[in-house]
């Protein structure tokens, strides 16, 4: 019989709680054993909903690795503690799945390579949950298969719905930047469909509804056109000011046909005829979009853990993503083409 | 070179301006020479817009006839008319275009056979413009192909835009009911496609928005469910309250293959993203949806007439789509099966 | 802390496997102690699968509930055992989750309804899942909430691709119809939705494809016109000679809107742009479709046992849906309207 | 009344026949009375078609400008003669329609700006029919009525049907590139919808399907990103090896709304159900999409003349169009971020 793992998660808010509720109820094989947070209002969310008792909550991520006893610690923190973080607890033979990004700047991600290489039983996932979602998985299978050929062009979209804008503004000014925080996941597609990497980057943006993103040389909306060494071509957008929702849209133009996923990002196959015209409603945001792929993620790193697998989405795939959304970035901040 | 037709048009109403418009100004070699109407400001409009003397517009129709020296009529009168103007027309030896439905009860129908039979060369054509519109032409071919195989099921639904209502309920004390009205050009591309007669008819109906519709038996809304000889299977809905446009929607269930028409009745391919969610904004009215198929019906009839051809939708057709109409009628007041 | 629910399992078939994975792996509360089945491989699927015993995989369903010390048994058997075995399991204080229909004749209900009241805390649910799939649940909310008004039209295609054809046709002889067998579904759903109860069925059918339903009076694919109670009325199909895949179409047509659910029965927001055109791949069956809610409604029966609750689908709902049932089948057979 | 203008058509292949339909039958006051065009059997084809005499087809465009007493000029001459045959019939005071694009290389443009200002009355109109078809008039009415707000970004592909690549392949050594042969109207789209001039302009390009296109530094598929004074961004696609029809779709993302043209490139409201899933047959080409802008974009050139108006799109705007697509050809073969 499987024994169960201990689990220790980092960060309550608006992701943190859906994986604690994945973690705690719905994934065989685990236990849910103590959390991390600054905010007490989260610590008591998770001694009433997660049965957890006030002394498996912790304040301080090393406190925590020292008392809990963990297996594996789930990353959901702000993004600017990833990579210490998960170096920590690595270092202390601890499995990681850490939320992207796994950096904000280009850290010395060399000595997770070490770690990972001098322990090789040693589990490392980043939190691409698109790579578990069935759509992308579908398509995917479709591109490894030959459908569509060749790829000329990918295309994606993530555009944040306006709604959640005042939100965003409070973390602006500690945000990585919109390639970081959101095209890193478009980023991440493109590596992983089109199978290469990019060898020049161009990038720009315009900030019409919220000028405040124009003090950090960044736009409301972002775009890159990139082309990859294999001649591919990827042209990634990113936005916060979606009138109609959550939209993450992919396309994928091959030599002998072309995917297209979410182009209408509706969550259900409910269309409605009234005074608007005929129309379908919005995702309204990334857990209702993506709650699956979330769901898909834990189930797949808990899995490699108890298997001795390596992740399908490690530190290779996050380093990566994370130097293109770099490049990308200074692209935008410098207006200049960038030539890797 | 051809001769031009002198044509004379009845009714310059809704439909009968669409008519005015396409004769005087799209088709070659024929001359709108008069116009027949009750109405003043109709024939003042015909005065400044067409280029119409006003000794050319007459408001009694015989006179017309008399005094006009017309090749042809086009009728666009409303439809208790249709039938006597026809009638008397053909009798002259004038080609007739009339507008849907030729009659609005079971009237002797047998007599226009009997002139036709005996005028071979005269064309006469009733208004089922649909069969002169591209889609349903598409359609057609393809089920002539047999693309679709046998037919299963015919669906048709004509809903008014509820913007209309109350031109339609000032015209309900006069109306020959939804079936006539509306539903005859849904009967008539069930008979076109099916290409069948029925054999048994169901209908029925209710009246949530304007109880008035119940004092003439009727209803804002009308369904019947027919069975076709040869076993093909009609469900028709014609409707008068739909928040979100002109709705024509043809589904054709076959047992290769489906194919369905307008099930999002819009223009044009302009999808619209906001606070409404994805959307596509509807057609207005049957102006909006059906002027090529005005335009072409006419172009077909004046070639008809030049070429010496029958006219592909005649008095046979117009005949059967009229009776299951009444038949239909018939069924929803008795609130009965019809057999026939 | 919550005691665990003992289950008995009957039926191990498309359906019943689906059943068993659920109970087996996806429910807090619950343990599947043993099933029913007279098929021998299907046994072993249960001892290997299941990590069941030999001795909890019974042929007989009454040694089953004698030996078994069960709190509830889920229904997946042949239609016909479905009135018996619940009558059986409930007069034995056994909670029942029975498979839809749950009579395929007018049994006597009221002997199940007898019991049940004497018996108040005792759960008998009916597999209705359409109530349970969140696409229907929310459109149930919109309507309850007067978004679309009053129901002019409940429109439901339940269409099988015809892939699936040879599975039925051996089944076909023993098949209680196919308003029984598949538009029990619509019929429950246009209950439900419209709330009402119908005052005439007329029916008809054809069979281009499968000529072999003639012999029981059947077709291939059969529709139904319904006028409820209330006015609203209801146009149901069900067929099995779909091309394209497994569809399950539902329009509600109000006075304020209209709602359409799977109008493009395509299980992911993927689209495809090939030689055939601009396409949407379907559902391929019922399992693909209804996944989610054959979840939920498994969730909801042991939730109702757990905390005493009337279940939301039960014995007045499914004696509501198996009598509209019979009586479209009898309209089908005796070609006659059928007034209630 | 209206006196007839005496039009000239240069060029009859695959656009100069559609214009000579056009001319010869659907317009008003206009008199088709002389072609222009290397190739025999398109003059037999205006002989016998368009009822010219031998003595009005003419091989040479000079000659046809002496001796056929022309009002206008319509071009759909090659590419590489538009600029020196509309430089010669401005100078000889006759109006001129050409098509796109204007020029191939920066020609001395500033002297058609010279004629045109001292000949005020003259006409010179460039064949962007984009700007008069129905959909994008909608489009543009939309933005000008602040619908959707500003401009973030316009996304345009024009791809042609891989059916159509074997004639475009003879022609490849002459075509002056992706951008100026096809990207040209996105191009134009943009500066007119956005209503400003690019400041940065990055292309790339792949060619997976036709190496040939490599020898010339182009791509069978060319994409390009532009940033406009404004702030608003353009990416434009434009290829040759679409494999489901001819493939225009048009983006217009703002900060209220976003409008999308052309997402599923198909001409009619027909759906088909089959063994492929649901899908839309699409656009064969440029003349099944466009047929009524040509229509309408020949009608407005008339109408300027007899009206004596300024063209809607003319010089003016066929120069911004034509730099702008030549500066992204030089982005594209110096593979370098091209600043204006
Ligand atoms: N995969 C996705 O689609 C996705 C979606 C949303 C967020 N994210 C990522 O998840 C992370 C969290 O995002 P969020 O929106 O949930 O943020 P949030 O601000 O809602 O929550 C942050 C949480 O981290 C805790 N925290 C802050 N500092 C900490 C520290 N030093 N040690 C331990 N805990 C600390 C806070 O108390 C809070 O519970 C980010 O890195 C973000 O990029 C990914
Ligand atoms: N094919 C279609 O889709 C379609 C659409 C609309 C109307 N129609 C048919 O067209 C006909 C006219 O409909 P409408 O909506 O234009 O009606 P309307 O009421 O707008 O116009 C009726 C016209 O007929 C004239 N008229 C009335 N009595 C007359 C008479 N005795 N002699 C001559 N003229 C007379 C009126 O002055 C008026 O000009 C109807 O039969 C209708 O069924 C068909
Ligand atoms: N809700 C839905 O959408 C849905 C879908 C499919 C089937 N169903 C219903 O589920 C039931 C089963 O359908 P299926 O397609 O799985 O059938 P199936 O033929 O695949 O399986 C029937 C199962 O019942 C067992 N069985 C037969 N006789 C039995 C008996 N006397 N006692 C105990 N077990 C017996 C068989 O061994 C087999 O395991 C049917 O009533 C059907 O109407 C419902
Ligand atoms: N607006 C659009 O969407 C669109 C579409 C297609 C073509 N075009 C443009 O139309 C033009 C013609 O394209 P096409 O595809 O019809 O080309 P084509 O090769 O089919 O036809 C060219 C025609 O020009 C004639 N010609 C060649 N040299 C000539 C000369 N020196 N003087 C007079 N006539 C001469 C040829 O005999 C032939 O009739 C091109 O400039 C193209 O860019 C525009």
């Amino acid at each position: 019989m499987m024994t169960m793992l201990r689990i220790g998660l980092v960060g309550l808010g608006r992701l943190g709680k859906i994986h604690a509720e994945i973690l705690s109820g719905q994934i065989s094989n685990v236990d849910l054993v103590a959390v991390c947070t600054l905010d007490d209002k989260e610590k008591s969310w998770a001694v009433s909903k997660l049965g957890l008792s006030a002394t498996c909550c912790f304040s301080d991520f090393e406190k925590m690795l020292d008392e809990a006893k963990l297996d594996a610690v789930v990353l959901a923190s702000p993004s600017s503690y990833h990579f210490n973080q998960t170096y920590l607890a690595l270092s202390l033979g601890i499995h990681v799945f850490c939320e992207k990004p796994l950096a904000v700047k280009e850290e010395k991600i060399q000595n997770l390579f070490d770690i990972l290489n001098t322990n090789s039983g040693l589990v490392c996932q980043v939190g691409f949950m698109r790579r578990f979602d069935p759509v992308y998985m579908k398509a995917k299978e479709k591109i490894v298969n030959g459908d569509i050929g060749e790829i000329i062009l990918f295309r994606g979209y993530s555009l944040d719905p306006i709604s959640e804008i005042h939100n965003f503004l409070k973390f602006l000014p500690s945000s990585s930047g919109q390639f970081l925080d959101m095209a890193v996941h478009d980023i991440d597609m493109a590596n992983w469909l089109i199978d290469a990497f990019p060898k020049t980057i161009y990038s720009c943006c315009n900030s019409f509804s919220f000028r405040e993103f124009e003090e950090f040389g960044e736009g409301d909306n972002v775009t890159s056109l990139m082309q990859y060494e294999n001649g591919s071509m990827a042209f990634i957008m990113a936005g916060r000011t979606a009138q109609h929702g959550y939209h993450i849209e992919t396309e994928i133009i091959g030599t002998k046909g072309t995917i297209r996923i979410g182009s209408v990002p509706s969550p259900h196959q409910l269309e409605i005829l009234d005074g608007s015209g005929v129309r379908r409603e919005c995702y309204t945001d990334f857990a209702d979009r993506f709650y699956l792929a979330f769901q898909n993620e834990l189930v797949a790193f808990i899995k490699n853990i108890h298997e001795d697998e390596a992740p399908k989405c490690g530190i290779h795939e996050a380093y990566k993503a994370t130097l293109i959304a770099l490049k990308a970035t200074e692209s935008l901040k410098e207006k200049t083409l960038i030539k890797l």
